[in-house]
């Protein structure tokens, strides 16, 4: 259970770090670049927001994903979206598991109300976007963190944020959470690119109440 | 209030459609056809499902679009997922509305639990894919709704259906719930696309208690 909840941690992490940004980065589309190359970075070590990632692969929502109790509770319900380039996607498909260049975009949504289904929601406005990128020449371990608020750069989360160390224990795939990713953890299974750390959280005995 | 009362009609008639099918149909990467000439049908009218979907362009998800009050009560949560074909992305970007053999893809998922956050949920097994084609030759209107079950082809939703009529009266752009699509609905906005329904049914009056 501790585990499960290191796992918790890091998640609320990462939506922190990516969910407390003003609503001023909505995407444009049709405008800016789409590098398909690769991640590409600022000079002094940003990363440029790859503007063009909804048009990229899809992989999950998830809902109230999110540490912020009172909020929900006062009815303030949020959104995750994950997306993941169309390269690194076709090589998941045949390797079960990230080339180098993987590009994941989390960006978080508020949630509207549908009134006369009062326990519906649909997606609002984009209130935070994080990247996790792997480029094994620039980080250790291979991926980083990028947090972007209103402009079209980010800054590089701390390596001591424990979403690092995290992702590296709990994370199903390579330091992803593919375990909230239906269509991707089908293909690990396959694959056999499951964790020691996510195949020990999810065996029955770690699922026990504390 | 009464509009907003049918179009909620229609999205719990769409979701019926959609949601009560066997898990068999997970979309299996790698595999399949994805016609980016356009829809597909077979000799008895029936449509062929696109099977590479989940690498078009994804639009929203909904959270508990569920007429089922007692399930939504008993923690049987659901996700939508909906997804267009990227030729119709890229006319809807330049234009505001949709071209000719649009296909819109609604999925349905049930929704897991994160059992450290007791509010918190994440995308579970397919339970149900129901397809919104344009195809000004074929049918009235120029839409049509296809329900797919554990087969490769999917059964065409009779036009007597309130998803239709509802459909038609109250969505945002040409028969297509874009109010739901944050950044579609930014574009239609721009480009003076909303229906005169939808414009009714935003309008404060519109708002009021019943």
């Amino acid at each position: 259970m501790l585990s499960v909840a290191k796992v918790s941690l890091a998640l609320i992490s990462l939506l922190f770090f990516g969910g407390f940004v003003r609503d001023t980065i909505e995407p444009a589309p049709g405008q800016g670049s789409n590098p398909a190359q690769g991640p590409e970075y600022t000079s002094d070590g940003q990363m440029k927001l790859p503007e063009l990632y909804r048009e990229w692969v899809f992989l999950a929502s998830e809902f109230d994903m999110s540490n912020n109790k009172a909020a929900v509770l006062a009815g303030h319900h949020t959104f995750d979206n994950v997306f993941v380039n169309p390269e690194a996607y076709k090589e998941f498909e045949k390797t079960g598991t990230w080339p180098d260049k993987t590009m994941l975009v989390l960006e978080v949504r508020g949630a509207g109300e549908n009134s006369k289904i009062p326990w519906a929601h649909y997606q609002g406005p984009l209130t935070g976007v994080t990247v996790h990128v792997k480029d094994n020449k620039l980080f250790p371990g291979g991926w980083a963190f990028f947090r972007f608020g209103d402009a079209k750069t980010g800054a590089k989360i701390p390596e001591s944020a424990n979403c690092y160390s995290c992702h590296k224990e709990h994370a199903a795939v390579d330091t992803t959470f593919v375990q909230f990713y239906p269509t991707l953890l089908q293909i690990a299974t396959k694959k056999g690119t499951l964790t020691a750390g996510y195949l020990r959280d999810a065996a029955p005995e770690a699922k026990q109440p504390l």
